[in-house]
């Protein structure tokens, strides 16, 4: 499998109002867009830095993984997403490695980009997800 | 302040060589090289990835800033840092609009940069990096 890029970093906050006012404001990133995505139930803004960009993400629905995670550990960094060439063969070669999959088959991400989580367990803590973009 | 891009993502492990099984024996990132940083008391393993690299940091003392966040919440992303323009202009502007700052004034970090660390209660929850790097 080939990685060509860190696509995203998404950060879990309680409110994306709030962090853009840190994230643009503070930092000067620029306000890419936002976006509801129903799929993982989050609000999300997008903030672009260099080739890659920062997600903000602020759950919509309490029972939302999102949500989970800013109870348990409070605001922070929730996942890194990797752009990958091939999706399918990347999540078929990782399974033969004896990595776990959240998911393994590709779903659609925000920006209609197919996208799956790799499972913590098997990535030393990280929650990663791969993303097949049309271009980098 | 002019962020350029994201520099790496540090991850905090507790094996160097047990995490670059997976990040590039299964994720088939390059492996860049090793450091230990003194100042920071880690085993420093680095991974190009596109414009950006992961870093895996193995603490060399239990009493590291690392080893404390795996005492706390385990392996898993640790910073995210920020390529700036200029560290000492930048640690200046966010210091006015009222950011704390772990580092004030700018330290040598991994590859001689200059680098400052942020104050998470100040960057919703994110242990953020910034560093000035002779190039991009």
């Amino acid at each position: 499998m080939k990685i060509l890029g860190i696509s995203h970093l998404g950060l879990a906050v309680r409110s994306v109002d709030e962090a853009t006012k840190f994230f643009s404001g503070a930092l000067g990133l620029p306000a890419g867009g936002q976006e509801r995505v129903e799929d993982q139930r989050v609000q999300l803004s997008w903030h672009p830095v260099g080739k890659s960009r920062i997600e903000l993400l602020e759950p919509t629905d309490p029972s939302s993984v999102v949500a989970r995670f800013l109870e348990k550990r409070g605001e922070g960094i929730h996942h890194v997403c990797f752009i990958v060439e091939d999706i399918k063969g990347a999540l078929k070669e990782l399974q033969a490695k004896g990595i776990r999959l959240i998911d393994e088959i590709p779903r659609k991400g925000a920006g209609g980009c197919q996208i799956a989580f790799l499972h913590p367990e098997s990535t030393h803590g990280v929650l990663i997800e791969l993303s097949e973009e049309s271009k980098i």
